[in-house]
């Protein structure tokens, strides 16, 4: 089966194949489609469905899309930065940061909120919402998520952005300290799959 | 496993009960809460998520809600009634019109917009979103359809709402002269029921 992946990264699809062994996941640019989605919702849940939507309407019916969205929701950020969790500290229009920089950036705003609230702690937990867009009236969604902490200093070399600071209490093990094959079935983005490749299964 | 359902309507959690079976539905009056989400989304499965959400709100955490929203989309009135299918035609505040006044209005709208744009058909389609909601970061949600045409008069004494003018070409039959069996397998909250319930049957 031949699915539309609603993103222009290559590393995401290289991700998403990871978790969907047996399917083959094209990008808009391999049909000539020009790639620039504004995210403007305000939940992951919002902003996979408008991508799916979009790329649904570049592509014309009978050709299954899948779009993904995930982020970081910090209990001291009260759920932030969530969806803006790629652009994080980043002014509007320039080059975002650098992952070092956002997560030296996160740690600070960190250590200055636990001061002011220092009863909230260091809850955290990492998002993703698929959604499979089948046509405007199927569509399916699966958004899970895996509780953490937020370390005070990064640890583990291995997957990418806030996964350095994000501890797994069940694991003894940040995100960036688990193996590939751990990731896929335990992050947040490993257990949406899960769900989403039931009901893909189960397509005729 | 115990689900609460997102709605005040015993009529629905019969309908929900046949497609789960297994699974014990509770409706909010069963825990003493009162039930007036009012349903202002702009689709489905906004509404469906809305009310899930507010009754989790409700019952505190642990408790996962299961809401269904669903309606009849017709090419000749550009989608609608859509989201507005339960109060077609009734004045705001008022007593909604009895489905015989609705489907009666509807042949009527149809008539005329037909007129207007022959070249347009008969076309429609019956939608139904299921939310699960197990907390605010971890929803599944299903959206399915089924195709078929809306008739010039009513056809057979089954179901309810609109499904004696919903003629379903594959059957031959409106969705009003299915057997009860026959419309939990084919209609569209039998569909999106299928669905969920390989999600449902997933969690551990």
């Amino acid at each position: 089966m031949e699915i539309f992946l609603a993103t222009g990264n290559e590393d995401k699809r290289r991700e998403i194949q990871d978790l969907f062994p047996g399917l083959t996941f094209l990008l808009p640019r391999d049909r000539g489609l020009p790639w620039d989605v504004k995210e403007t919702g305000t939940s992951f849940f919002e902003n996979a469905l408008l991508k799916a939507a979009a790329l649904s309407a570049g592509l014309g019916p009978g050709r299954p899309v899948l779009a993904d969205d995930s982020g970081l929701c910090v209990d001291l950020l009260a759920g932030g930065p969530g969806v803006e969790s790629a652009r994080f500290g980043s002014v509007p229009g320039a080059k975002p940061l650098s992952a070092e920089d956002r997560n030296a950036l996160l740690l600070q705003t960190l250590e200055q909120r636990e001061r002011e609230s220092p009863e909230t702690g260091r809850g955290a937990r990492f998002v993703c919402a698929l959604v499979l867009f089948l046509s405007p009236y199927r569509i399916y969604s699966v958004q899970e998520a895996v509780e953490g902490e937020i370390l005070k200093a990064p640890r583990g070399s291995g997957g990418f952005g806030y996964d350095p600071l994000f501890f797994l209490p069940s694991l003894g093990k940040t995100m960036a300290e688990l193996s590939r094959e751990e990731k896929n079935r335990r992050s947040h983005r490993g257990l949406a799959g899960a769900k989403m490749n039931l009901l893909l299964r189960s397509l005729g």
